[in-house]
């Protein structure tokens, strides 16, 4: 799978700039896709980084930055010029340049702003005055508006007027007032005749997203829909933009990220991986696994209000690791796919009932199969535990599992329902809750059975 | 986030459906989103949603075929007439009635495309050929191609005979034997002078995927180039079709899904979550619980062996799921990390080096927090322990915290570079690997430390 003009080899980079051959390494990157010089820079070490950034044409260099991932660009923002970095930004869908200044610490971006055209500037500006992750930083604002009562041949020189619509895929018909009335494929039009108008063409039903919308709102809406792009409004229904699926592409990207990074028990990064510091790395993992380390105690608690069971029957506590840790491991499994679930919308508060119904008799099942290995286990490696132990973790396994699964469902669908993302109720989360109530059912069993 | 048509209440639905009000009913769907009458599809009783898929036109039953889910489908498939869904089938494009065969058992959708239109069944029958999962699987062939030396006028009247190109994004350039040799952004054909040739317009560098490329990759290079579409090729690098942004939206939904239920520590389901068997979802997890149950075992024997230390220090028995807890979440937190990291690409073994240490130095951090907190915790409410146990804590936290990261960076790392998928390393099987290993520092640092 390669593109047909091919990237040329880091060492040979890498050698042209160590013996300052500047003109041949452009002749080298000519044609070269912006996104693949992007990963070039990205391997490249910094001061090279810089050196091939300055030798790229001013189209070629700021569709570069965009892609370029975070470390490149602080390093290119601290090396490179801003009067230059303020010309490449111009050149930027305003979406884009918007993407590239909010990572950037106020002043810098406050700065660079101030370099930019004046009118740029101000379309930046205007951005910026929506949240993030919202539709309104993710719309591009160049989007083809026509009017109800223009001819096909009208719409064509109209097209041909517009200097950077990002997308042609859909074209939207608006009011006098700027209001969203409808929308004609492309396709609509092309085989429309010339004289045709443009109501006789178009389709009054428009699916459009709230310029406040939440980037996974619109994701699910572009995903739903199978769109290539969806119209953004303001509050009036006046058509402030679009949305492509590229920029849905890269949000979705982002949300699986977070919700992977979640799951493992950590607040998302929100960065790419190497661009976040050590100690921001600490910050985000260390709230939840103080959290997760004080429900641990818990356990402690339990094993303690058993210190005498223990002292008689010391080999009990050889089997604890193996009880909670195949109860944590099957509420992980649980909550992975109960948390994917609820993304997708196919698990809600309405239907949990049925989800817990399912998530029990698989974790009967579970728990069975693990029973049978579990005493087989110990008869044949601890034949001093007697007759009465197996017996005991043969009867918790299940137990502890059916429990397991119970939490790792209904967990997260109220978390859902309360409006906490469930990607918080993280495996580690399961797991530890797991633990001290499984402590429990395994020594009340052992007790009950060992008549102690 | 309001579709302009507004989707029928569910109760309203039902009422019409239960009182036979089948015209009303046809009235109220008329100008409904196919998307949203899936979702009500879904959302329906499986007898009210077949008599309410029976009164759709062809046109919007097959989009609705297309965009249902799978309960609903399977239902779908056995209630209605094998004709009907022979025509739907006809409707659809092909790529799309091929993805409906393939999840149906093989005598199923042999029996179906058997009734399918002889030209549509031919084409279905060529994409099954291709590999599940690959371009050509997922590409649509029905794509605009030109030749290099149409005009633009011809090339307009080339598109408007076009029945059913699912893109005009792109319009790709081929010569007589159908190699792909260049492509014509539609906005460039737009601004075009009518009796422009297509050479003079066309961009001669395509991106471009052969047709046995794995969807993943597919996906990754439309979300690297930022592409609405990418054309498919074969070995002679002739144009078979394009794939286009929309079908790549659901691979890297797919492929996050198997992602996340891997990291829960089991195969991933494939299908959407109520669509699975009881027993199917069963074998997906018993596998890697028998793995971990097994691993697990090990923690026992480690246990065992330092049994008579546990005999005359019962009291380190209460700290092992705080101590084994913590390392597994340690461990969790890093892997999902990792795994993410390594699916963007942004590591991989040739920089593990940098994020060991970054791993180890974030450990360490972690470590010395868990083991202040560890040590105050143990003297508040573990007086009995004296001053060894808490030294003996303080100093496993961190060891096996380190130790924990450490194993969550290299494993997945290597299993990447092996081409397995780093994300079937998942969260419990670090927790499992840590808790016998954490043990083992904890016993012998006690050993150690008590004299014993």
């Amino acid at each position: 799978m390669e593109p047909t003009t091919p990237v040329p080899e880091l060492e040979k980079i890498e050698e042209l700039i160590e013996t300052n051959q500047l003109e041949a390494l452009q002749v080298q990157l000519a044609n070269v896709h912006p996104a693949d010089i992007a990963v070039l820079l990205d391997e490249l070490e910094t001061a090279d980084a810089v050196t091939l950034f300055e030798l790229l044409p001013i189209d070629v260099a700021s569709e570069v930055l965009d892609e370029t991932g975070s470390p490149v660009r602080q390093e290119l923002v601290e090396k490179v010029a801003d009067e230059r970095l303020a010309d490449l930004l111009d050149e930027l869908p305003v979406n884009d340049a918007v993407e590239f200044l909010e990572d950037l610490p106020d002043e810098v971006s406050d700065r660079l702003i101030g370099l930019m055209e004046p009118e740029e500037a101000a379309e930046v500006q205007e951005l910026l005055r929506y949240e993030e992750e919202t539709a309104g930083r993710l719309m591009t604002r160049e989007v083809a508006a026509l009017r109800r009562h223009w001819t096909v041949d009208e719409t064509f020189a109209y097209l041909r007027s517009l200097e950077d619509a990002e997308t042609l895929h859909y074209l939207y018909v608006v009011d006098r007032e700027n209001r969203l009335i409808g929308v004609v494929p492309l396709r609509q039009l092309i085989i429309a005749q010339p004289d045709a108008t443009i109501e006789t063409i178009m389709i009054g039903n428009v699916v459009s997203a709230p310029v406040t919308a939440d980037q996974e709102e619109l994701a699910e809406l572009v995903s739903r829909y199978d769109f290539f792009g969806i119209p953004v409004v303001d509050e009036e229904n006046r058509l402030l933009g679009v949305v492509t699926a590229d920029d849905v592409l890269d949000v979705l990207e982002e949300e699986a990220t977070e919700d992977i990074q979640r799951l493992g028990g950590s607040e998302p990064l929100d960065q790419p991986y190497f661009a976040v510091s050590i100690f921001q790395v600490f910050r985000k993992r260390v709230g939840w696994l103080l959290i997760l380390f004080l429900a641990a105690t818990l356990t402690g608690t339990v094993t303690s209000m058993f210190q005498e069971l223990l002292e008689v029957a010391v080999i009990l506590t050889v089997f604890i690791p193996l009880i909670i840790g195949t109860g944590g491991n099957a509420g992980s499994q649980t909550v992975a796919t109960i948390i994917r679930a609820i993304t997708l919308d196919e698990v809600r508060l309405g239907n949990v009932a049925a989800a817990w119904s399912r998530e029990v008799s698989v974790g009967l099942l579970l728990g069975i199969s693990m029973s049978l290995v579990g005493i087989v286990y110990i008869r044949l490696f601890f034949p001093e535990a007697g007759h009465q132990i197996p017996l005991v973790v043969g009867l918790t396994l299940p137990a502890v599992v059916v429990w397991s699964t119970t939490i790792a469902t209904l967990v997260p669908t109220l978390a859902d329902r309360f409006h906490i993302d469930p990607a918080v109720i993280s495996g580690p989360m399961i797991t530890t809750i797991v633990d001290a109530t499984g402590l429990l059912i395994y020594f009340l069993l052992a007790k009950q059975l060992l008549g102690l």
